[in-house]
């Protein structure tokens, strides 16, 4: 059994969603950010980063979608989250997935959580300016070079669906129409009607 | 034959590095980013990000460090530079990796590069103001809860031995003492003394 602890409206979702994807036996635990919960002793014991999502397996704490998603399609082959007998394939995985981590997540961080990299009221006002055409620009890449279709790596349905999908879903608070991007607007719609997607979501507003 | 686009100073190292661990067969290509040579048509035709690296390979382009450690680690295995046959243990490889790319490196990132993410100049000095205090937050969580010794993942070099390298290299730049993390200050003069990073070194500076 599987330990999942997440909070709503984060990126925690897309590792929500590959365990439900993966049929993966777990038991998901809400962490309350409005209270602060994440920075309980008790949570810090459990993941000193203070973040979600953190997944505590047989053998120890996992920690960061990218890390998690690949270990859901390791430990789950028969779900198929993943191409891991093609290092080519496996590594534009990879890639989009870093992608994602590291400069879409980032972009959005700056408008809800700017105080992580400057101090000043007006550097934040500032960044929450500049955080429409950050997600933007992310995006339109994304729609441009990225996504394959029917599925953001081509034929098949992988975790980076559902990490994709998450990060979709904060357009509209960053404000950007996702409509701006019809391919994604289009895979967004797609996922919104999964089983998994569903599951997940209600899981976590339940 | 691979070929690898990186740039001084930049990420890439921890890219050059492994493939020299690796012995794979590449032409090293710098990227002048002193002349803005990533946003050349030539360049974006390559890596329509803008970035680096870039690795060109038999069957396409891939981009992102933690893709390419691990496409390198899985196409040269003699070379032991993940934990490939664990996933759980590659898990680990995968959550380092990703703090580094989407923690460590954004959080230096505001140094040099705080444009990205706010307009004013009074914005940008204020992230610069931050930078030390997040260096040091990212390096005191890896000495603490992730670096395992003698390398960073346990008895093993890896790969992440490399990144974690490359990144600790900005400290002094980023106005941060690397003394302060002396099990870090060990693991980089164990680190620049490695042949594989004396050969990625002098090939960037050549």
């Amino acid at each position: 059994m599987l330990i999942f602890y997440y909070a709503r409206g984060t990126c925690a979702l897309a590792t929500h969603i590959a365990l439900e994807d993966a049929g993966a036996a777990h038991e998901a635990r809400r962490v309350d950010f409005g209270k602060g919960e994440q920075r309980s002793p008790e949570y810090l014991a459990i993941n000193p980063k203070g973040r979600v999502p953190a997944l505590v397996t047989p053998r120890g704490v996992l920690t960061e979608t990218p890390a998690l998603l690949v270990y859901i399609a390791q430990t789950h082959p028969a779900a198929k989250l993943a191409p891991l007998d093609d290092p080519f394939a496996f590594a534009q995985f990879q890639s989009f997935a870093s992608y994602l981590c590291s400069t879409v997540h980032v972009a959005h961080a700056h408008r809800p959580r700017g105080a992580r990299w400057a101090d000043e009221p007006a550097s934040l006002e500032d960044m929450k300016r500049k955080t429409p055409a950050n997600m933007r620009e992310g995006f339109r890449l994304i729609e441009r070079d990225l996504f394959r279709g029917p599925w953001a790596l081509g034929e098949s349905y992988s975790a980076i669906d559902a990490y994709l999908f998450t990060l979709a879903g904060w357009l509209a608070g960053d404000g950007v129409e996702i409509a701006e991007f019809p391919v994604i607007a289009d895979h967004y719609r797609r996922m919104s009607e999964r089983p998994s997607v569903v599951r997940a979501l209600a899981a976590e507003s339940a």
